[in-house]
Formats: C-alpha cells, sequence, structure tokens
C-alpha cells in the first residue's frame, strides 16, 4: 500500500512554513511512514531524524523511544505524538515539552492486540497444548471442548487496548471479567476497580490476561501474592510489557504449576536471554515483543488529524497525563 | 450447570401422552443432555436409547449418526433433530422419515466454531509458527506484524457455522472473501458464487478455511486442480469434513510447499492412524476433530422451541434438505 507521493523537500529558507513533523524511531520504516504521512496529511513537511534542518522549524514530534535529551534543541514543538501505544518511555522523563503528549491509538494497532489476545486465550480455551503434544506423539487424543461460556477470562486493565480485547473476548461469549484502577463500564464484561474485590477478582479466573500500563505503580505489581490468590492452574497471559511482573515469582508460579502455563510477548529483558529458563518451558508460549505494532496506514490519519486540531486551537485526542504514566 | 429436574419416569400404558423425544448419540452425554432438555422443556418425556419404552409414543428424535435403519420402528415421529451441524450421516439414507429433519445451531456451537477458525487463522496471520519455532531453539526472532487488514482470508461455505466464522474474521479486520454455491450477503465479507469467479476467488487468498458441508457434489472437491489455483504457499484450514479434501492431493501440495501449511481438524478416516505422515509435518497442525460441537444448554433450548413450533403447527427451525445434503 505504498503511495505514489514523493517526500516534499524541507522548505526552503525564508519561506513561511506552518512547521514540520520531526519523527524519530530506531525500529520503523521512516519511508513508510512518511509515504503513510503525506497521504493523510499532503504537503506535510516532514523530516527523518537525524536530517532535522532547522530546528526552530520543528512543532510536531512523532516518535518512539527518543534518547534522554532529544527534545533539547526545539524550541518551538506544539504536540508530541507517541508513535505507539505504551507510553512508557516518554512518561516520567525531565526533558518533556510542556505541551500536549498523546499516544497512537488506531484501529489497525487495536486489531493486532485484539487478535493477539484472542489468540492467546483461545489457545488455553481449547485445551490447544495438548493437542500440540498428542501431534509430537502421533496421537489421537480427544478431549471434550469447553463451553466458552463457561471460562472466565480476566482483563487486567481497561484502558483502549485492554477494553477492545475484553470486548472481543465477550463477543466470543466467554465469561470476562475487568479490572481497573478506576471504575470503567463495558457492554458484556463485569467490571471491577474496588481493592476490596482484588483477591476474588483474582480467584474467580481460568484465564488471566494483563493489559495494564507501566507506571511507577503497577512496576512489578504482579507477584507472589497475586499469584497465589490465583486458583491452581489459572493461565496468565501478558500482553502489557514485562515490568508489570515480577518475573522470578512468575517462573516460581510456572514451575509448581499454581500458574498453569503462561504465554509472554514482554519480558523485563528485552530481547529475552537466550539461556533464559522461559525458553525451555513447556508451559511457556513466547513472542518476540509484538503483541500490537502501529500500522503507519491507519496511524497517519490519526496524527494528521491531531495536527489539524492543534492548527485550529482544539485539544489533541488520545492525551497522556505524563504524571499518572498513562 | 447441572439441574436439580429428575428425569420424569416414561408416561405409563394408558395414558394420554402428546409423544416422547428418542435421544440417541454414542458420542455425548445422554444425563447432561435430559438435565438440558427438561430444563428447556418441562415435563418433556425423554427416553434414551435403547430405553425406548413403546416405539409409538416416539414423536421427536434428537440423534447423532443414528445406525442405518435406526428410524423403522417409530410411526409417530413428527421431526427429527441432527444432534449437530453437519447432516451428512442423516441425509441420503434410505430410512428417514418423510418429516421436517433439522439440524442444530446454537449459540455455544457457534462460538466453538469462531473460537476455532479464529485461532487457526490467527495463528497464521501473526506468524506463530515461526516463534513455535525459534522458540524450540531458544532464539528472539522478530518479524515485524503484516497489518491484518492486508491478509485476505477466503471462507468456503457460508452457511451458518460459515458465516458466522467470516463474521468474525471480517470483525478483527481481515480482508474476508466468502464462496458458497448459492449467492449470499454478509456485512464486511465479499461474496462469490459464481463458478467463473472459483478460479480468481482462489489466487487471490491468503489463507483459506474449508467450511463446506460434506454431499455427494463436494466430495473430494478440494484437490490439485484447487492447490494449484492458489498462490505458493496459501495457509489452508479444515475445520468441516475430511472427506471434501482429497488428502493425497493435500499431503503432496504441503509437501512441496504449494499449500505452505495447514490446521486439520478433520480427517477422510478418523481416529487419524498413529503412522500417516501429516503426524510428523512441521507444516501442519493436527486436531482431534472439536473444531465445533453442540452444547447442550444452548443447543436444548433450540430443541424446546423446535419441538413447541411443531406441536402449534409451525415450521421447525433450521431444517435441512435431505436431497441437497445440508
Amino acid at each position: 500500500m505504498k503511495t505514489d507521493i514523493t517526500l516534499k523537500e524541507h522548505a526552503p529558507q525564508g519561506e513561511t512554513s506552518r512547521g514540520a513533523l520531526l519523527f524519530y524511531s530506531q525500529f520503523d520504516d521512516p519511508t513508510e511512514w512518511a509515504d503513510a504521512l503525506q497521504a493523510a496529511y499532503p504537503g506535510l513537511d516532514i523530516r527523518i531524524y537525524p536530517d532535522v534542518g532547522n530546528a526552530d522549524d520543528i512543532t510536531y514530534v512523532l516518535a518512539w523511544r527518543p534518547p534522554e535529551g532529544f527534545f533539547a534543541p526545539y524550541k518551538n514543538i506544539k504536540l508530541v505524538v507517541n508513535l505507539g501505544a505504551g507510553v512508557d518511555s516518554l512518561t516520567g522523563r525531565a526533558d518533556l515539552p510542556e505541551v500536549p503528549i498523546c499516544r497512537l491509538s488506531d484501529s489497525g494497532m487495536m486489531a493486532l492486540m485484539r487478535s493477539y489476545v484472542l489468540f492467546a486465550v483461545i489457545r488455553y480455551a481449547r485445551d490447544m497444548p495438548d493437542f500440540e503434544k498428542a501431534q509430537r506423539q502421533s496421537e489421537w487424543r480427544y478431549i471434550h471442548p469447553t463451553p466458552l461460556d463457561r471460562i472466565r477470562v480476566g482483563v487486567l486493565g481497561l484502558g483502549a487496548l485492554g477494553s477492545a480485547a475484553a470486548r472481543s473476548l465477550a463477543d466470543l461469549t466467554f465469561d470476562v471479567r475487568g479490572w481497573d484502577l478506576a471504575p470503567k463500564q463495558i457492554d458484556g464484561v463485569a467490571c471491577f476497580s474496588d481493592p476490596g474485590e482484588w483477591e476474588n477478582f483474582l480467584g474467580d479466573v481460568d484465564i488471566l490476561v494483563n493489559m495494564m500500563p507501566l507506571t511507577t505503580g503497577t512496576r512489578g505489581m504482579l507477584d507472589k501474592s497475586v499469584f497465589d490468590a490465583l486458583k491452581p492452574g489459572t493461565k496468565f497471559v501478558n500482553a502489557s510489557r514485562g515490568e508489570v511482573v515480577n518475573e522470578d515469582d512468575l517462573l516460581a508460579a510456572l514451575r509448581s504449576g499454581q500458574v498453569g502455563a503462561a504465554t509472554l510477548d514482554v519480558f523485563v529483558s528485552e530481547p529475552l536471554r537466550s539461556d533464559h529458563p522461559f525458553w525451555k518451558m513447556e508451559n511457556v508460549y513466547i513472542t518476540p515483543h509484538l503483541a500490537s505494532i502501529t500500522v503507519p496506514d491507519a496511524a497517519a490519519r490519526d496524527v494528521a488529524a491531531n495536527i489539524r486540531r492543534v492548527e485550529q486551537g482544539e485539544a489533541p485526542l488520545h492525551q497522556v497525563n505524563p504524571k499518572a504514566g498513562f
């Protein structure tokens, strides 16, 4: 879906400009993003870091994990867009400009996250690990399916991605419970937020899906006390950030069987080092941090819409509260 | 979800009866079904084969794969309900009574089928076989995800289950194409039925899902000519009946890579014999014929509703055309 629109040259010195967007990422293809942004906002002046040009031109920043001090040269920034949903690499740093900070929340990213969570949950709900094992033994081992509405899935964290995942699970008739620090309402999902309900929530689920953002308050929150509160054998899915989990406690719970199995997309240290015990554990399913990524075509439309809002003096969408961390 | 309602004794000789339902299955738990039927239709006179009582009492039959000649003793049958979605074991036989033949089409069965198809399709769409292989080598091997709307999924057969699966895939933003012998309309799914479009349909998809019923017309229809019409490396999912596929041709296509990988729930001969080459093929994922089963709680409500319709002189729902075979 590449477009034929070529990159506009930098505005020549002296020409009046509405400003320029600076793109920074070590992980994403800048050409694909520039094409998508040009299609979404024809004529937008796009600078790919480190080809910045005049730093004073930069009014918008679209960045993924920029290094400390990145923002210092740019005095005219009006909007920073985090190139992704998880903003933990932007929040809590001292060099952020005092302008709206937004995350991406595009439909492509949401669909990828929904697909990841559906895959991981269905795999457990439908006994697939047993069939994978039976196949290795060339054995036809029938297990009568459990109706999905008798399987209770708990979703921790009901932000944009968590809510979307919970809705998709509920649509598939799973018995879905959601938990968030703030009270939430989601059709078909029983939502909890009262700390007094925390232990009951944990003890009730068959599959627990972590979608909590990484903040100072959530770092290490999924520890032994949490795993001990689960029913023995509860399955666990981590699609948010490795640091929300105490990995030593998770490892112990997986070894004892208190956590029956885990699907892990994220880890405290990435890439997961090749001698980490998770790799060889039969009850662990590992993916290399890609449950959800930003999709340029869809996300560029969001970025363009937010730039237009700022140009028209309106508040941009999907703003982050850097102090709260999400 | 067992109920406390106990089975009603057979109506004593001489008492006027509205008739009785005869249950037959070698695969399903009759007690669970009897409980569910009693809950859905309190007072229903249920006979579990072979404890039939007076054959003339039998007015309704709920059966899964009854043997040839099964129906002969029952002269007062008004309705036959196939205990499942696939009716190929009922159609095309000479001993069927001339009464409405219905299939089950309950929400529990639909949800199981949707979950199976979502699992198999997402697994390919999200490159999971590559990550499974990388994990066996303790290797963090990142593959940038393909946005789901750039992945084309073809669903062959748009009956109740095929349509539901296609809709679930479209809801997840996959680019879904459907094919059926009869023209169909499904929101978000491009539907084809013209034989002239068959080869284009096949050549366009990244993942092909077979949901065709087994009939005299579909037996062996997915053969070399079909696999050759696919793009090299197309993934294949079979969630209908093994006999719709020419297994020798599929095996050859999987060996050559023309079909890149397959998820197979059904086979020409079940259980799949332990020396079948499918078991050991790295690009084949095998499950033991359980993509979808009937869920008693939900299905019993459908059966009860159909009995009430027949008692009130209305046509029952989900009727099968035994001549067409679906």
